[in-house]
């Protein structure tokens, strides 16, 4: 079926069928730091309805509780279980397949990587730590890299080095069996509210083009997340809707799952690209932003 | 036909029925700054039996000039038009395709790249210029790009940073019909003599990751750099050898051009991956390394 713009008459359906909205957050719920328009009145109007909300982010640069905290400061209260990043999926994905408490996990991405595999009891390295870290390529130059490590995990990493790259293709091509984990492959993102920013698809495919290997993903469109969410909620994926900013990764991620989905035009697709031939991911539905579920359903 | 290893009766054959060597340089003449074993008496003994003889190097950190010096500090005289590296490919991809004299370049690599844009009449930067630009995520953080610039050149680059990834993928995304050109897509490369190091293919896949794009190759595998080639030997490629240490650019770009192929094991590919099942490039000739060649003729 084609996708329907948000209409007064449909809002009301997809209130009424769906008792779980999954919100993106960059381009949906802010930009940057600053909050999208009306965002705040309509999670109010979600939650007094007594639909559940919670938010599925593929940006690892923060941890759950570092996310609770963005969304404090920005006067919306969240409980970090609340929230589901890529960051911590990063961490679940090792937790469910017993990786050894001896191995450790070299990180090329950002604080909120390390943080939840420390939660998680993980001993992981690398991220911000070696951001300053340089290569000189003479001839004694040698990276030496510690055999333990059993898995790389890849995020946006505004950080990148060559080191780092040396660093992580060493372990993936040389310490057997070593994992290769993506957050995610986004390729930009609204890092800043600004403009947008290549995102872990560029340091993912960095790591591809080193190691010719191909890597785990377990952020959007990855379905991995979505075991965690079914425990949480004991709901059918058919009463939740998937509310995102990018074809790719959310509208994918909510049709491999089973969920409704909407797009919204506030991130980093325009109407034009969801309406071009060469789209094959269609939505359910599309809006410019979300507060038009609020205005839409005469509030 | 299944590649024969070099013996005292094959290498006769080659030697007779050869006029031009193509030689690889990273793991085929030397390792880092260390000259591999042999290789002055091998192509002594090349030079005196009348052959020709070129370096074909996908390396894009320095430039013909650069690599002439570089052969001479290690004792072999090399004149820079006998030199053909993808730095060179680059300036020449442009020049041929009457790339406008007022569109500027943006350089994701060496030094060698800048000075073979400059030598061919074109304005670049970049490079190493922006080694040490940084990028702090905050809420009016900007990066602005040059909407003149008509091509990016993405080469191995032990500088990559966040900024410059920022600044390429902006000139390609925004920047109306902006090529994007990258020098090689090897994987990784003997940059020092005692380790591998992730090759161009590392920051040319980033920006395929963040751009959705794919790049233009003008070294090896691609045959671009045949035709001048070509030009200076005024010969048929059947007449050719491409001597080299990697199946997926020098012992391809032989074979996509129509020459002989002689396998080196002197650099990143041991005989295992050559005999392995999953590979199905298969060059004419293999050995240890090229003074093999003067060993086994006789001298």
């Amino acid at each position: 079926m084609s996708p329907q713009p948000l209409s007064p008459n449909n809002v009301r359906d997809l209130l009424d069928s769906v008792e779980a909205f999954l919100f993106d957050c960059d381009g949906v719920i802010w930009k940057g730091n600053e909050l999208i328009d009306g965002v705040s009145q309509t999670l109010d109007m979600l939650r007094w309805k007594g639909k559940k909300v919670v938010f599925v982010t593929n940006n690892s640069l923060k941890s759950r509780a570092q996310y609770a905290q963005k969304f404090r400061s920005l006067g919306i209260s969240v409980s970090p279980d609340e929230i589901f990043s890529s960051s911590f999926a990063a961490a679940m994905y090792l937790k469910v397949n017993h990786f050894p408490s001896q191995s450790k996990v070299y990180v090329i991405g950002g604080e909120g990587i390390l943080e939840e595999l420390q939660l998680a009891g993980f001993t992981a390295f690398g991220g911000p730590g070696d951001a300053n870290k340089t290569v000189d390529l003479k001839q004694n130059c040698f990276v030496e890299h510690d055999k333990s490590v059993g898995a790389v995990v890849v995020g946006i990493d505004p950080n990148i080095n060559y080191y780092k790259l040396q660093y992580g293709t060493l372990c993936i091509r040389e310490n057997p069996g070593c994992l290769f984990i993506a957050t995610n492959r986004d390729a930009v993102g609204h890092m800043t509210a600004s403009q947008e920013w290549p995102g872990a698809g560029c340091m993912v495919a960095a790591i591809c083009g080193s190691t010719q290997k191909e890597p785990i993903v377990v952020g959007k469109p990855s379905t991995f997340m979505m075991e965690f969410l079914l425990k949480k909620f004991n709901l059918s994926c058919s009463k939740m809707c998937m509310v995102g900013d990018r074809l790719d990764t959310d509208i994918l991620f909510g049709q491999n799952a089973g969920c409704k989905t909407l797009l919204v035009f506030s991130g980093c697709t325009p109407q034009s690209v969801l309406q071009d031939p060469s789209n094959n991911i269609q939505p359910d539905y599309y809006t410019s932003k979300i507060s038009d579920m609020l205005d839409l359903s005469g509030k």
